[in-house]
């Protein structure tokens, strides 16, 4: 017989043993960088996003990134925006709205031409400055969510203007990511199937938005009333995977099917409190989803001046055009709470890090390319933690 | 472009649509079957169960089990033996541990002899003989865990007896299975490294189920010392994937490793209330893992005269051994309590599949077979919830 040792007969069926390790490995690795970084007196989830980087390929090389980790990644930034909505009342998003779509729309527009000027500088083809352009658009607002939970302002003016103007955001970025995919493949667009597709995005975020909130408001004892489960837990739960997985379908983040799915619940909150019972998944998943972002990173590519140069260029286009454009668009909030919601815009996360996955299975976004990309989203993503940090603190210590 | 109504362009790059849809519809339909089940008066795990049987390959179709859903239903046992670890006192466990060991030692030996007879009655090989044994040894605690929570009886003498009898059980079933695996493919057994073996299994849960409760005993503010958590909750969590992937890593069953890991933790439960928080994580997990064991029935194999005779024969043999055995190594609890041990180490579930799958990949198990032990785990799983429920009701209503 083979040695029992290394090939363990009843874990070896399933390679239950690899997969439990890894996550294993993930979660402790997530704690640790969450741990030394707040003895330190930064950002926790930086911490995790960097242990992302040290335990992954590119470092220690303790895991890779597969499938299962993928699942637990997405589960994460889905549990992460399911607690956002849970905080967030539909009622105060709509005294938002307008700045929210403001601030959308112009943080969309002017990364969008930032990036594909950089693809006409650098001499790309059109495809490619498409795709250059796409990736530099949507933000992750799972990245924001997060470091505005830590701070305790997820329900101010600001907090809830990006939210607002992170699902018109993803609608846009939708858009141009499927023209950018599009031109990839057959250069050019068709029109009608572009238009079922935004119509369908919008009934569906309206539909829910306006629909299941009302919903919820007449029939707070709907999640109560099943038998299965004794507290609203479960059926909550299930709204959540449920409105995640219709979102991710139609071609939304499956993001904005959790964010709608916690304001639906947000509104029976009288009836029966469930941050306590949801806090334990909070805590469990979002750990996984910043490590991953950190075992995306490719330094062995980045160490290449024309690359670092190209990277360094990139991030500052990146950073400045959706900064400038949210910090236009959220101006009628007053001059403090425009430079909250300009920063808090900026993290693009996994989300360029998607588009950038796209790109080059299209055949359009080389390595070289590929790692610049995914090396903006993560440092923006590192970048915002602190700025946000010392904009919403009280202005006597933000001085100090 | 391709329409992107069916080939959403961002979910696309990472299949996270379907993943998502899965895993919304596992937990809907465990929560439907445990619903129904609730409503009709039956133990909602069987319900769970079934459902997983209407929504597989074998029926509806709705869902393939693949490498994720695997990996949630691993996670749904190892949450839930962590949580009967948590309602267990090491010092309570040792109160039963004669009794423990006769009836794991006892519930061994019978089944595997039942097992071999058939085999040589069907006239095959002695190695398919011994794999037949073999999935007919081990018991599924996490299915009578449980029932057993959900009865309310966990604390029990019959209940700590069946807890302790299922690591007996466990480190047997792991030796024959290396026997097994070693008959299959070489013809012989290598003693030493059985040995070898055996022995880190005996040392990974003496030291764990001693050393790691006695540390926890003298220093319970470990769990609560990282900064990174303002509950025991992820260290406890943390804890708990480290010693069920350890476990697994030496052959052990996973579950062994997320039971010792809640004794652990069990000992601090004077300092900080642990179940409260791990509650949801226990709501959350193990209904993938009864929907999953559901949908691995293949109901087209069993639709065939002789094939279900040879089904109706193992799970009586699979039955009546393990009842029988476990009821005599418990005689010293007295009738009742002996009643209620041999019923509750009956269900096979997922180790018999896990085996069967083993001897299947091994050769030696053809489709038949495999299709038998699988039906056999799935009859003994579902026998068993309404006997064990009658067995603990009060005498009166038991006679009623």
């Amino acid at each position: 017989m083979t040695c029992a040792l290394f090939q363990p007969p009843l874990a070896a069926a399933i390679g239950v043993a690899d997969v439990l390790t890894d996550l294993f490995l993930v979660l402790l690795a997530a704690k640790l960088g969450d741990e030394l970084f707040k003895r330190i007196g930064q950002p926790a989830l930086v911490g995790e996003i960097l242990a992302g980087v040290a335990i992954g390929p590119s470092l220690l090389g303790l895991v890779e990134p597969g499938e299962v980790l993928e699942v637990f990644a997405e589960l994460g930034v889905v549990f992460l925006l399911f607690w956002v909505g849970l905080e967030t009342k539909i009622g105060e998003l709509r005294e938002v709205g307008r700045a929210a779509l403001f601030v959308g729309g112009l943080g969309v527009v002017l990364p969008f031409a930032g990036g594909f000027a950089i693809g006409v500088v650098q001499g790309e083809e059109t495809a490619t400055s498409v795709f250059i352009a796409a990736a530099l658009v949507a933000t992750s607002v799972g990245i924001t969510s997060a470091v505005l939970i830590d701070l305790g302002v997820l329900r101010t003016r600001a907090a809830r203007t990006i939210l607002g103007a992170a699902v018109v955001d993803d609608i846009l970025a939708m858009i141009l990511l499927a023209v950018a995919v599009g031109l990839a493949a057959s250069g050019g667009v068709e029109l009608g199937s572009l238009a079922v597709v935004v119509a369908l995005a919008l009934a569906f975020v309206a539909f829910f938005a306006l629909g299941g909130t009302q919903l919820m408001q007449r029939r707070p004892q709907l999640l109560k009333e099943p038998r299965f489960s004794e507290s609203p837990l479960l059926p909550a739960v299930i709204l959540c995977l449920g409105l995640a997985a219709l979102a991710a379908q139609i071609g939304l983040a499956a993001i904005i099917g959790a964010f709608l799915a916690g304001m639906m619940v947000a509104e029976t909150k009288e009836q029966h409190p469930i941050e306590e019972e949801i806090s334990p998944l909070y805590a469990f998943f979002p750990p996984f989803f910043f490590v991953f972002i950190g075992t995306e990173v490719d330094l062995g590519t980045l160490v290449d001046l024309g690359t670092l140069a190209l990277l360094a260029a990139v991030t500052v286009v990146a950073a400045a055009t959706k900064f400038v454009g949210a910090w236009l668009g959220a101006r009628e909030l007053g001059r403090r709470d425009a430079l909250v919601v300009g920063a808090g815009m900026v993290p693009r996360g996994e989300v360029g890090i998607i588009v950038a996955g796209i790109g080059s299975t299209a055949g359009v976004i080389d390595a070289q390319l590929f790692a610049v990309i995914v090396g903006m989203s993560i440092a923006t993503t590192l970048l915002v933690p602190p700025v946000l940090r010392r904009l919403v603190a009280p202005p006597e210590e933000a001085v100090a």
